[in-house]
């Protein structure tokens, strides 16, 4: 019988093997993080929230031509994925300036970007996730400068197919971080998640600037009722899908 | 009588309105500060040290075909120089990885690097000279991809004499810092200073990672003997100068 290994433990989620080498089982837990782990928390739901959302967005995409690594959904909170090589990259897509690029350039929060702005961090925890120019990223081989040309492109096709759905479900996608794994035909799939762990998502019917905020930035930032705006998204997101196949 | 003003009082030098509106004249202090001016203190001469070095170093730039603000040094820590309105940026040139490409990449201090890195900071102290990202320098509007251009190439030019120069004095020029100014044309100049506050110089025939410091970084890491070092990188370079007379 098939015993499945614990193949990493992130922040967010478990990977487990399955008995196929070219599939693995990811898990989507409940614990929140933020501020690179110095703030943890717990947020009720969310591993299925999270991982149910994901896979709806990610079959999208697929529809979309987009490459992804979803398989399916066994269980709400659990995803069959392709077995990737990560690149140890935060491929960050920004509409609107929030968070760290508001810290870094003194631009307001809320001030729409002349055009999306498609930025790399380097997934490194100890480093503290820092920006990459160009240079940098050739300089540590974390991708090649073909990669780094694809996955500008697709982060800027997917933005595109993000910002309408979104918008559909009555929410302005702010920003949004993506992280990409390639398979052993070393083709770049889109892995990871989209959630509002990783994306900010303001309501467009809300002005108030702690009131719109639909995302993760409601842990962060203690403005409460995190669940309620989780579960909000995903309401959203089923009824859009739901109207589709009409 | 013509009097002076005060035009602008930075770290480590005072600006002073001439009666020719087209010169300014700048005033080397002895001040000197690190991390962002947290750290305080003076190196006795440091004013005339850097002001006669910069003054050398920029004519033999000049030389080379390089346009400085650079017009003479009325007196050893006094430097006339052209009016020029600052680009509010950091160029950062390195050759060898040291300071904040280590602690932001992982880098060991003293990796050579494959070719020299030309880096982009925001001259921002309240925002602690965040690095740029070439879509960051767009988006700010801090620089037109024209003169990004420039810049670079010019930059590189710098960087290709300077590492020469230095290496006759004994010295592995490892980084340094640079700032550019437009003239009443919009053409671009060479500005600030050339000296041990600006660049990272090591003595060739030191191997110990701390006694081979000749910069900055002696005062930045409490390493002593800052005068002294000073000094000596410009008794060197005077005598590489009065060498080539010959």
């Amino acid at each position: 019988m098939f015993v499945p290994t614990k193949l990493y433990e992130g922040k967010a989620k478990i990977l487990y093997t399955t008995d196929n080498p070219d599939v693995l089982l990811a898990d989507f837990k409940d614990d929140a993080t933020a501020f690179n782990a110095q703030k943890r928390g717990s947020i009720q739901g969310k591993g299925s929230i999270n991982c149910t959302l994901s896979g709806k967005l990610f079959q999208q995409l697929e529809s979309h031509s987009i490459k992804t690594h979803f398989i399916d959904c066994p269980a709400p909170n659990q995803m069959r994925v392709k077995a990737v090589k990560i690149l140890p990259l935060e491929v960050v897509v920004r509409n609107i300036a929030a968070g760290s690029l508001c810290q870094q350039t003194g631009l307001s929060l809320g001030t729409v970007l002349p055009q999306a702005l498609v930025e790399f961090y380097y997934k490194d925890d100890k480093l503290g996730d820092p920006l990459l120019t160009r240079d940098r990223l050739l300089l540590l081989k974390l991708a090649t400068e073909e990669q780094i040309e694809s996955i500008t492109h697709l982060a800027l096709q997917i933005n595109e197919f993000l910002k309408g759905f979104w918008q559909q479900c009555g929410i302005t996608l702010v920003d949004f971080k993506l992280e990409f794994g390639l398979d052993s035909q070393q083709q770049l799939l889109l892995a990871d998640e989209i959630s509002p762990d990783t994306c900010r998502l303001w309501d467009m019917a809300e002005n108030d600037p702690n009131r719109r905020v639909m995302d993760k930035d409601r842990f962060r930032r203690d403005l409460g009722n995190v669940e309620n705006a989780y579960q909000e998204v995903l309401q959203r997101v089923l009824k859009v899908l739901e109207s589709q196949k009409l």
